[in-house]
């Protein structure tokens, strides 16, 4: 296999982008990436886009043919993958693919969603179908609900507080109030979170990650030629992806998400590394108790101990192990398709020491951890400047 | 690059299956193609799905986690991809590069569709998304509308005649009369076709492929240990693909798809090839208009030449290069995410020599050729028989 590298980033302001439809947001971070890699368009070979659910969200399917258009780039090949709210990082996966088999040289991986054109309980219904429709959806089961239900059990197992859980949203909004992409650049504390509407219990509205519209691109390249494009590149050291039951019901533990711990333990394996190897990681909190699941089943911290770990600090941007540096989907926003792609945007920018006022002091290895649903699909990806 | 072949092969019957859901169908074929590769599922370490539209169809996103679940595969990664009607030969072409690469040994690549459960109307509209959703469907433009202005120029500008499209539909009728997984399995006559109820001027319903619930699969390997597990690998000597514009008002030409005349270029070229190679194709018959465009951009025919080949019963089973032999898009039916993947099932039957009454005498070179949409996307395969 060829050995792969970033060597173009960009996104779209991720929020309510009521000025800007689902083309334009797409074709802006990638352009936006394209120019961060110097590049002319017609360098580029292939193309991969992560978008969850175009279809019911904008009527539009065949996201691959689109965005080949209307970036400018037919008549090459432009795929479009899905696996939920993991759709960015597996488009990034695939791209990978393209590069190391030898079947393409620069490929261009975006993702994107438009999710605000929709009334919040429409747009519920459709991210329900990242669950189990038959047996999860259809009985009532949304996403906070299914988060709930194993807050719930890693309350009552490990100790795990309400405190705890709102730390995390804490520390997220106060990195996101440092990155001018954020949808929410103001922090909060403890006491918002706690005092705010309760969605399903123990998750407060702050406990959520919001619905967002963005957009998010980076470049790959063989690494052997990529440092004729660009100074920075940053090479993918693991690519790696585990899948686990879709229903909650079929599954071996509520405490954690085996395909997380499945894919990171392949990740380490790729790259030969450790979890103490990690400078940073931006990890898929959807909900709070999604972080302390996350940062525990990549083997950050015990199984239990994350969000005594959150809570005393451990993971803010001056801790020993930043967390969600960009503001992770709490803070920064959840687009759903985009956000596998935007994790990988802030790894590169933090590993070129470009994260202006949340740069964590002397990154050298990232990783990006993404998650379709409420698990069944994990994507793990390990960065390094060179 | 590896070198990448098919080891096995399954589809489900192609048809109104009210009695199966979608999960069903897909582990159906899946099953089948495990079966087939004489593998015990244990040494499948990725799969592909590709399907079009399950999230307006059944509401359902995330298959691929879906499906490493339902076909007791996980945690390995399971990745859908989605191309509109190209789907299947996207997860395909991404298998391929899975395999390529050295990413992973043994693949399974399935493709679905569950359409026959909401009633035509809604079915055609999500169709209607594989187009440029703000510029043709949202005015109206469902694919019949689309294909049928294809078929007016192709039929102004070469005389290309109402006879001459009937011909692709009793031939692929024929065809499929002789295939136990077809929806349709009754010959026709030009006379049946030309009388039947006008859809849009001047494609008949005869001229349209029907609405099909359906499930194909097949298990890829590289080619150095495809021997180990058949006495029959398939080796995919191609797999390209290309894109064009979404809209057919951004076309340069409306009598020929450039996606797939790229693709076909790039695809001789990968096999070191030429058309006169090829000693059947699979293509994409969605309408009766697009067979005709397929042959002569896929360089078997010359422009404006495909009708009267097809009247003359040049492309019929035992004319000089037979095409579609499964019945396709037209007979065999058209579940949209799975039409490429059985595409590669008859490939894989025909040069077995396992095709039945519809075998191809002496068949060593196979193609498929697979489009999204309206030709935004076009994917091209080049098999052979080892």
């Amino acid at each position: 296999m060829r050995k792969v590298a970033i060597i173009g980033a960009g996104m779209t302001h991720f929020g309510e982008q009521w000025e800007q439809g689902f083309r334009d947001l797409v074709v802006e971070a990638g352009v936006k990436a394209i120019e961060d890699a110097g590049l002319s368009g017609d360098k580029i070979d292939a193309g991969f886009v992560g978008t969850m659910a175009s279809g019911r969200l904008v009527g539009q399917e065949h996201i691959g043919g689109l965005l080949a258009d209307y970036m400018g780039l037919n008549p090459i090949p432009v795929t479009r993958v899905e696996g939920a709210c993991a759709s960015g990082s597996l488009a990034l996966r695939q791209g990978v693919m393209a590069v190391a088999s030898g079947m393409h040289d620069v490929v261009v991986v975006g993702g994107v969603e438009k999710m605000t054109d929709l009334d919040v309980n429409t747009v519920s219904d459709i991210l329900g179908g990242a669950g189990d429709q038959e047996w999860e959806l259809f009985l009532g089961a949304t996403f906070p609900a299914i988060y709930a239900l194993m807050a719930k059990v890693h309350m009552k197992d490990f100790g795990t507080t309400a405190e705890m859980l709102a730390a995390v949203a804490v520390k997220n909004h106060k990195n996101g109030a440092k990155n001018k992409y954020a949808q929410f650049q103001k922090e909060i504390s403890i006491e918002t979170v706690l005092k705010s509407k309760m969605i399903s219990d123990p998750l407060k509205v702050f406990d959520c990650s919001p619905i967002t519209d963005g957009a998010a691109a980076v470049i790959l390249a063989p690494l052997d030629m990529a440092h004729s494009f660009t100074k920075k590149p940053v090479e993918i050291l693991s690519s790696t992806q585990a899948s686990d039951a879709i229903a909650l019901h079929s599954r071996a533990s509520l405490t954690g998400l085996r395909a997380t711990q499945v894919a990171s333990e392949k990740a380490y394996k790729m790259a030969k590394m450790t979890p103490k190897d990690m400078n940073f990681a931006e990890v898929h909190d959807c909900f709070t108790i999604a972080e302390i699941m996350a940062i525990e089943d990549l083997g950050f911290f015990k199984k239990g101990q994350g969000g005594p770990a959150t809570l005393e600090g451990r993971t803010a941007l001056n801790g020993e192990l930043p967390i969600n540096t960009s503001g992770g989907l709490k803070a920064c926003g959840h687009p759903v398709g985009a956000t596998g792609v935007k994790q990988a945007v802030e790894c590169v920018w933090q590993l070129r020491g470009e994260a202006e006022g949340r740069q964590v002091k002397d990154a050298h290895i990232g990783m990006s951890q993404n998650v379709g649903g409420s698990g069944a699909t994990a994507v793990v990806h390990i960065y390094k400047n060179e």
